[in-house]
């Protein structure tokens, strides 16, 4: 069943690994029929060299499987509250992507601090609260679905304002209308994430004229390589 | 028709990939003919993967397509402008690479650290004042090409002398002889961005005797390899 | 002799390459068959291109050469004293991958900053003290291995709990089931000791409304993209 | 002549592309043949894509051209003062590579901050002065090569103890015993650097106890991954 949905979430999975968004078997992705009420999910644990669009799981938006002979991500949970909750959505990522995980684990919101940034999301990309020990020690996946939930309604941000979230220690949720275009999304933050990075350590830096090119040596190479007497290369 | 110069945008755009200075349908290249009056640019939103040269779209130096069955780059009104202003140019191009995004949101201009920078430039590469208000609410993107023109005059930089320009919070264009220079320009950029940030970085940092390696766990590491009685490899 | 594992091992060894944690002859990793008490492990200064299974070298667990005709890894007797100290691993790996080493260099814990952490290990991976001029005057290579054990003893943490360690000044040893499994570890280990010096330079970096993008260019970017009247793309 | 070390010298030159240190048509490797008193070079400006063999240039230690249609590179003068001086080397790099560079254009020495370094060299990486005004405007390559050799001598370091050298504001110099043991110094230098500057952040940066994961996280993801009771990945 749900074969060409299977093929369209197998090959999404395979994008994490093209965008250098996953090592090992890091990441899952998930993509909804919202006419049916099922979605498709990675399987949990299973190297992307290996996998087919067979072992794909699908499953009910109460969270059985319907088919599948794998386990299903163990973020499965998480997914499940984000279709429930963001109605308008039809893929979903998670990576532990190296630059998102670092906002996350350091607690941060992401400001927008360029057009990159603003072709993205409307605003500051949000990071969630903490999950307490009570919701860690229960359902801790649905959780933290949860918990995205609550942060962009207290936020009152929509979901398609902002396609991704930061989960407070531990990493990035993106989602869009489609699994292709939440991986999508998942490659746009880890960029932007890493832009803002530096855009921050750009401008703590500050000039300093003891380590700024002698004019004498400025002109120099400029001169024998764009000069009236250049000699770099060949004539 | 400008069969030729179609072939050379095209292939000028896939250098961005190959260059590694965009993702997905981010950047743009241009490239014109001066006798025609003619420009072709890349069009908007198409992936990389399947463009082809035909996809190239020609557009006169008042903004009117000639040819072409997509829309060009949103991006078409800031390289008419440049085309126009700056007359001995062949190609543009404008990208969203990361390190020089950085600079451009965090408002700096790029100082001449070193004789890569000085292979390229003669001084620091210039970031543009922000639009205001105003700007971004009229002619968008033509406005960004005009203020990028205001800034080289402003400074008396002549284009030629610096084929790179940072726009405020958004990121870089860069100019040459033809399209393939302009590439070549875009990657350089990215490198001195790079390496200006690392400059700033190193000289910040001071030598902490505490974490010196100890001079016996040196010398031993040295001599198991290069000394007398080396150990490390095969006879 | 031990066929099977020399495979194992040889494969493994390309696998520190395949994940880029190693440059020209650096890295080696080693696996044990428990049963018959031998080892095998990469040979010293073989370049990864030519290198073979059957370069692959096999000894005791006294350290004695039982089949191969080059010399081991100048690193053996410290996996020899890991695998007779540490009785449930099955593989070891050492690199000088650089996120791993440079925590190493300056002697740091890699604190738990996340759950990408807690995924490998309940709790810091620890750093070794320093050996002293004696112990790297002596049995050099032995006494790094009885460093790292001394350390976990101290510490009370079972190998399992933390299958990574740096060595102060030096880098890191990484150890699992069988060799693979301990590549995997050296892989999530440099992942982790990148993220963690990510982290602490996103939490130091404050949010500087300097920098942020005015609130009218954030509009622009979005709207020109996801807006009713966006004019990004083809229709 | 000289079609073996042509050879070599033109593999060693398709050696700095393979390891990433250069890009477009940066860098250059010499090899010399100490009997007949000649080296052999890369040409000017010339691709590393459609460059061949042929194209490789032979010089005398007086700097004439003894064979070869195109001109060598410009850094040619400072190639031979360093074969005149350094009389144990057989091959020698140059190369704009980021991290070395940025060592450069910050005037820092690397210091040894651990054994990466210590199999490389017996000390500090050196950092030449800058070049005078008069020095620039003069043999300004050749003058190059004589502040690497001055330096070397003022601190007493033998070339076969350190092979490499930066040049204030421009970058590095490598050498070894031919092309290609040269092209790996180059390599390493650059990881060297690099680990240097990571070194002095990780240790700059503090351990801060409100990044740190709450203990209920860590054991959650720990116990579910690893734990009696896990649930991830597949039975």
């Amino acid at each position: 069943m749900l074969e060409e949905l299977k093929k369209q979430v197998f090959e999404a999975n395979l994008k994490l690994v093209e965008y250098n968004l996953v090592v090992l078997t890091w990441g899952n992705v998930s993509g909804i029929d919202r006419e049916k009420g099922l979605f498709v999910i990675k399987p949990s644990g299973v190297p992307y060299s290996t996998m087919t669009a067979d072992d794909m799981v699908v499953l009910d938006l109460d969270g059985n499987k319907v088919e599948g002979a794998l386990n299903p991500s163990s973020d499965t949970p998480t997914h499940l509250e984000l279709y429930r909750c963001f109605e308008d959505i039809g893929g979903i990522v998670h990576t532990h992507s190296p630059w998102a995980c670092s906002w996350a684990q350091a607690g941060r919101d992401v400001p927008a601090y360029g057009t990159t940034h603003a072709d993205f999301a409307n605003g500051a990309v949000p990071c969630t609260r903490g999950l307490t020990a009570e919701e860690v020690g229960g359902a801790y996946e649905r959780n933290t679905g949860k918990v995205i939930v609550e942060e962009f309604e207290k936020r009152g941000i929509a979901p398609s304002e902002c396609p991704a979230v930061l989960i407070h220690r531990h990493g990035p949720f993106t989602w869009g209308k489609d699994a292709f275009k939440a991986t999508e999304n998942a490659l746009i933050l880890e960029e932007v994430c890493k832009m803002a990075y530096q855009t921050e350590s750009v401008a703590a830096l500050g000039q300093d004229a003891d380590i700024g090119i002698e004019d004498y040596l400025l002109d120099k190479h400029y001169q024998r390589k764009h000069g009236k007497n250049a000699y770099y290369g060949q004539k």
